[in-house]
């Protein structure tokens, strides 16, 4: 960015989906059966992913999901400029290390400059993999950042982590598993650039203070909009969690993400990291349209959101 | 499979590409700017993965690409039947551990039932990463083969392992690499089915004696088509490697592909795991005249092959 250009906030989402995406793989759920069958009431979606710039020309990452090299098939922002190798993605950052948020980082091999970066404990937890040395670190630096420091990864662009209650990722289970620890393992991420403002917690166990601090000032809020209901694995005869107990905070119910966050009508809200087995994922349905009632959206591959 | 069904040997090419797939996610080489323009001379590919089965019904991945995901969307053989949870994907075998070859791995959780298959060394690289334990080894066993071991992984399918001449992972090289180890690390699949053979080597550095002798035993080949010439990532300005140093054998040139597997023309050959430099991946350019000249085909996503 040229020093005369104004900033200004923008968003691509990449990914909308949870883990496994829409549909998943090994899925015939009522909303996975309607995309396999190319239903137009239900959109296809790759792993949550969201892009941000200041400028248009250079973009950071918020998670790498594992569908990343199709989703920059699919966005034109993404795609090499010019000749040789080049790359408008000029940083990732992780809120956590589940793998529909991590694994992308595989994608960006290929000797291509740009920085990693996320808590010490996060970038901890993905150096104990030596697979993602394919990275290579000497032209690929990982950037550890402290919860509420201010940092500027991209001209123009300030960011700040925040704690958001969550666990660790499955992958790292054992035994009794604490599903609202604070600390650096989950974060949401503040993103600001020029005197807009967007909050991103695509994962979240339940909503603090603090959060709804950091909500009532921003402009936009995308939000984890995994299960819609707490019940809805074991319901759909999918799995044996609550959405509690997977580290998510219902979209409905008591306690659930539309009461918990009425308050903030004047907020841009999106849902986004929404699993295949969420009835929202259905254009017109019930649930879709009580979502849309309490005055959300329901994010989607390739929408640009300008706070 | 019914005991009353004849096997028959069938593979479908669920990616084409080398590591990065075409067009790379950062790559502005002439065979990508095709690709990104949309040109029909270039398809586009997807990672290097080869599915196998004797029933047509239940298949075993040859190499779990990145883009699994993507591929399993692409092809209705891969995706699930019936009712809830159910994936036609019955097991999977790594031929090494590059991460083209082994991060589909990431996209088979969800609880699936299947087995992955491969030699004591490639298991135990991908162990040491925790990451893979998102596939939960309690339902999901991994099964270590020895080379030279004849083994059904699933019914009807025999197969057999063998040294082919490679090099350690991107990921684990450090110091000096040795680029034609002989051991575990990489190697050769024979599958076998209905008396029909076929022999999958995507990654080799040059052709041994026993590699002669399978592959004359053989009705088809698929065979590592990395990089068309030596020095083929120098002279686009990609990198410094030659194909030799990365561990692939160059498709021409003196002890090239083409010269050293000239006396196999009773068997279908087909070129795979083609890196997007490769120009033969420009239909019509005199790189692809030559390799179909001399008796190759070059593979694409969704190939079916019947030996």
């Amino acid at each position: 960015m040229s020093p005369t250009d104004t900033p200004a906030l923008r968003s691509l989402v990449l990914g909308s989906g949870g883990g496994g995406g829409v549909p998943q793989w090994n899925c015939n759920c009522r909303v996975c059966r309607l995309a396999w069958d190319g239903d137009p009431r239900v959109k296809r979606r790759t792993q949550s992913s969201l892009a941000v710039s200041a400028d248009g020309e250079s973009w950071l990452l918020l998670n790498a999901s594992i569908d990343l090299r199709e989703q920059i098939l699919a966005r034109p922002a993404m795609q090499p400029k010019g000749q040789g190798r080049h790359s408008p993605i000029a940083a990732a950052l992780l809120t956590n290390t589940d793998v529909d948020h991590a694994a992308g980082l595989l994608a960006l091999r290929e000797r291509q400059p740009f920085t990693i970066w996320g808590t010490r404990a996060t970038l901890d937890t993905i150096g104990a993999n030596r697979i993602f040395d394919v990275v290579g670190r000497d032209i690929v630096p990982r950037r550890a950042v402290r919860l509420g420091e201010r940092f500027e990864p991209l001209p123009g662009l300030t960011l700040e982590l925040f704690a958001v209650p969550g666990k660790v990722p499955l992958w790292l289970e054992e035994g009794e598993v604490k599903t609202d620890e604070i600390g650096e393992g989950t974060v949401g991420v503040a993103v600001e650039a020029g005197g807009r403002r967007l909050v991103y917690a695509p994962g979240c166990a339940h909503v603090t203070d603090d959060l709804h601090a950091r909500i009532a000032g921003a402009h936009a809020l995308f939000f984890d909009g995994t299960l819609f209901t707490d019940d809805e694995m074991k319901r759909a005869g999918l799995g044996d969690k609550t959405s509690r107990r997977m580290g998510h905070q219902p979209v409905s119910g008591p306690g659930g993400t539309l009461e918990t966050l009425s308050g903030h009508a004047g907020v841009r809200r999106i849902l986004i990291h929404i699993n295949n087995s969420n009835p929202i994922l259905i254009e017109g349905s019930p649930e879709e349209q009580q979502v849309k009632a309490a005055g959300w959206e329901v994010a989607y591959d390739g929408m640009e959101v300008r706070p």
